[in-house]
């Protein structure tokens, strides 16, 4: 028996350090991604992908920490990936909000693991579903992203998601800034987090109304908006409630079939681009530096740049 | 002679209409795209690019507009490509800041335009270099790439420009953010616009603090730090002044050769992977959409959907 069956098998059974070591594995890149893959079989894709993203400081890691404890009373195994989608130049971040959830250390079913991108040839778009894989494997049954800020990356891992929880503080004038952001289009359930603060009212009418404003067609999920204050641990039933009726919608519908097929293919083409991408590094003719240098120097065109690489690739 | 033949010649010309309609097709991923890139030939690669970026509210606006202004004094031929990097989900975005440069309307050194991604197949990353070269063969020396807000998407166009300007206010907290965002990797010339107003010493010092605390290489450029305040057209020639400077150093060290190559290699990638994604669809054997219903039903694995996909590609 491989290592990587060892591994896999020990994590089936619950082992946090086996867990551990796959979704380093994973997020390195490591040449047994595959195998991994193929060892996990189709349980791993049973399990519940929750995101939850948000500008920073609006509450993500308090209340995933709250999501994790009411999931767990639910009895509820749970996973959480905490993305840092990091600085494309220096494969590092500035983190003000490195999950805090010690709460749970020692609960067997629960696993939470941060994730970067560094090293990973598909980036996020494909260490994420495949570390999300690894906690199904595991026995996960919810599998909660938590992603830092808001922006492009952010929207993507959210397109990875059954449910995106779009989290709000009161005076961040954040609404507008998350309509900018196309957060609005990602969003499944709001959440105005820091309910118990001044403007908490405002920022619930605003989002409300830009959600009435939205054109939705006949039987399309219309976005929850829930107030919460995880760090007083109050609201959270509520954050459930909605994801559960969401959950629901999603089956009924057939959306949920319809979302985890556009991730699978998603995932897929990510797979493929990388594997090309490493493929063009390695051409035995004229290889991308050198095309590079004729259209930089004018000589070539990048089209027809584009074209003599295609014509190595596909022969 | 055909009408794209046609349309090049009076770009060439410096008709600015020419000019418009070409950028049109571009933005569009019009089929012309490789006939035009052919015909623009060598001249296209010789305009300097400047990227004008930063966070919403900043002044992105006023200060290309008075940038335009100065070059146009010292005799240069200005293109400016105000980009919307839109939502990934509608193609829609709010704008607060569309160019409002009415000023240089009637002058003919000058070409504004405001461009999308909407539609084309590589998205700005293969867009935003084939506009500016139709700028550069309409005879622009410099082609000033402002973009809209801070964010993974303008990071990647910040990446095609010779030269990145950062724009910064005081009071804004932006100093952190840009840190968070990656940006300060990649701004050779951080302009504190608003300079006029309380914070703006905090501000200027913070940045500079940053920069020093950043690790450099001997020789690498360290980028400068410009006060000004572009509503009241002060201290735009020491933005150009800094310009000036990086650009010099660029030419001296081969940073500028390296820079465009790197470019181009991007271009190229980016163009060959669209191709592709674009044959994955009309594929003969088991086409993705197939695969991913696999996958997502959980009797295929990703990694083994995405070698049949590349097997069907290469064949």
């Amino acid at each position: 028996m491989s290592s990587v069956e060892t591994l896999v098998d020990r994590a089936r059974a619950g082992d946090p350090r086996a867990v551990a070591r796959l979704i380093t594995l994973v997020e390195s890149g490591d040449s047994a991604l595959p195998q991994i893959a193929a060892l996990l079989g189709p349980t791993s894709v049973k399990a519940r992908v929750i995101g939850v993203t948000g500008a920073p400081g609006v509450g993500k890691s308090t209340t995933t920490n709250e999501l994790v404890r009411t999931f767990r009373k639910l009895d509820r195994r749970v996973g959480v990936l905490a993305v840092d989608p990091s600085s494309p130049f220096t494969g590092g971040a500035i983190l003000g909000d490195r999950v805090r959830m010690q709460d749970h250390a020692t609960d067997p079913g629960v696993y939470i693991r941060s994730m970067s991108s560094r090293g990973h040839l598909g980036g996020l778009a494909a260490a994420t579903p495949a570390a999300v894989r690894v906690l199904a494997g595991a026995g996960c049954d919810i599998v909660l992203v938590e992603t830092v800020g808001v922006g492009q990356a952010e929207v993507e891992i959210a397109s990875l998601a059954d449910t995106t929880l779009v989290l709000l503080a009161p005076g961040m004038g954040d609404a507008i800034q998350a309509v900018k952001a196309g957060i609005l289009e990602v969003a499944d359930v709001f959440v105005v987090n820091k309910s118990d603060r001044d403007g908490a009212d405002a920022t619930y009418r605003d989002i409300q109304g830009m959600i009435a404003l939205g054109e939705r067609a006949a039987g399309q999920w219309r976005p929850q908006v829930v107030k919460a204050s995880a760090a007083r641990a109050e609201g959270i039933e509520g954050i459930v409630e909605a994801v559960d009726k969401h959950h629901e919608w999603l089956a009924r519908t057939g959306e949920l079939v319809r979302r985890r097929e556009h991730r699978a293919a998603s995932e897929i083409e990510a797979l493929v681009l990388a594997e090309l991408r490493a493929r063009f590094a390695e051409l035995p003719g004229v290889g991308l530096q050198e095309l590079a240098a004729q259209v930089a120097a004018g000589e070539l065109d990048p089209y027809a740049a584009a074209d003599r690489l295609l014509d190595e690739v596909s022969s």
